[in-house]
């Protein structure tokens, strides 16, 4: 089943929504992630305005949503329903983080609708509401601080169920040009040559530059017309020294040796 | 060190912010997650009741907001910048998601502290802005609806670093000393210097051998010795360049700007 056909089956369950702007931004949070089916139990106020304005454009999400008096029947078809929680109900089933239903909720929508339930946003879920449901997740959070705004917690969720949903197709990413090995060495080779040619390294003495400078390297993981590049650098520089007279006993003081220990 | 005193380190920062709501909702959002450090660079209405109003009682987090002129001084102090973007740039840094930029964020942030940086909320960051950071980082989401909110990308940054943050403590791995931005900004200004005494930059007609090496040295994470390592050499090849005589035409003709094309 397509990442897609797996977030169409997961649906947004509000309980009695208080603002509607938390509606309309909540559309806005589930598009973003490629959720559309949003359902209203007992909105205060819906349609509304303000939730039009907070969509930002997932109107279509919006103009979607079904209203309905109940959870229970908000929740009617699914096969799974997760509680949305910020602290562990007396007697409620298993408490599990936001990741973990996530990958609950995806892996469970291969078999029939899923639902995702927030409550209220003075007090949450009741405890009656949590019961109908078959998990409870949370969003771990600073505790001193437990005042995620409601679009912020969906936006949360669905950003969790998209990440799971398209884990076995990775995004094509862009796929660098990487210089070889062998390109790699040539490098390391001529950088030595032209530190020697300039004083900066004393082949007799010269300490811990070169394994600096080889992880330094390394850690560029650098692209074939990196190497190109520095290479051209090189190969000025060897050709302005050729110009130059002999160093200096002066210039030799200030070297690559003492500055790397 | 502990995970509070990681996400300590961790600055968010919100470049030319238009609706100061969204700053209160940023501020909201970081302290939901444990972040605290918030800096604006050229708000356009800050402070503002609007921000207060919608931070929640994040305005402790508000309240210590600082206010800069650019982003580079917002940048200041920090060993990692995380530019947040929705796509990539023409010859950007790596770009990886916010769940691979939070991990190492936070392991960065036991060398030092780390910006999270966030553009206007109409067109995100700009070029010049990506630039200065060193890493860039998107949060995967719907193509056809890129629609996120600017601090529900925050709150979605946010809770992807406090998990890592809070992810059992890895094996105690090397601290790198990290070079700060300054310091790398002024790696970046010698070498262009030396670049263009050598004969190897053109200023008149740099190309993109600039962005290039940025993104080269971005990559490279420099540790603190490193750069002074590599000013060394930026020294030496200057001192070297001042015995030589003018370079001839024949020299010129092998440029960097030639090669980087």
């Amino acid at each position: 089943m397509q990442p897609e056909q797996l977030l169409a089956r997961i649906r947004v369950v509000l309980c009695q929504t208080t603002h509607p702007g938390n509606i309309g931004s909540t559309a806005r949070a589930m598009k973003t992630m490629g959720l559309r089916d949003l359902v209203l139990v007992r909105p205060k106020r819906f349609p509304d305005p303000e939730a039009d304005a907070l969509s930002s454009n997932a109107l279509d999400v919006l103009g979607g949503a079904r209203v309905v008096g109940t959870l229970a029947e908000a929740l009617e078809g699914t096969v799974l329903a997760v509680a949305t929680v910020s602290h562990a109900y007396d007697l409620s089933h298993a408490l599990v983080t936001c990741r973990e239903a996530a990958a609950d909720a995806v892996a469970t929508a291969r078999s029939g609708d899923v639902a995702l339930v927030f409550g209220t946003e003075a007090s949450g879920l009741t405890a009656d509401e949590v019961r109908l449901c078959s998990v409870s997740a949370w969003i771990p959070g600073n505790p001193e601080y437990n005042s995620l705004n409601l679009a912020a917690a969906v936006q949360i969720f669905a950003y969790e169920t998209r990440l799971v949903a398209f884990a076995d197709s990775p995004v094509a990413a862009e796929v660098p040009d990487l210089a070889t090995h062998e390109e790699i060495e040539r490098l390391h080779g001529h950088l030595a040559a032209v530190l020697e040619e300039i004083g900066f390294l004393d082949p007799a003495n010269p300490k811990r530059l070169i394994p600096r400078l080889r992880r330094m390297v390394a850690r560029a993981r650098l692209e074939r017309v990196e190497v190109q590049i520095l290479r051209g650098l090189l190969t000025t520089i060897q050709e302005r020294k050729l110009l130059s007279r002999p160093a200096s006993a002066n210039l030799l003081q200030k070297t690559g040796n003492q500055i790397s220990e």
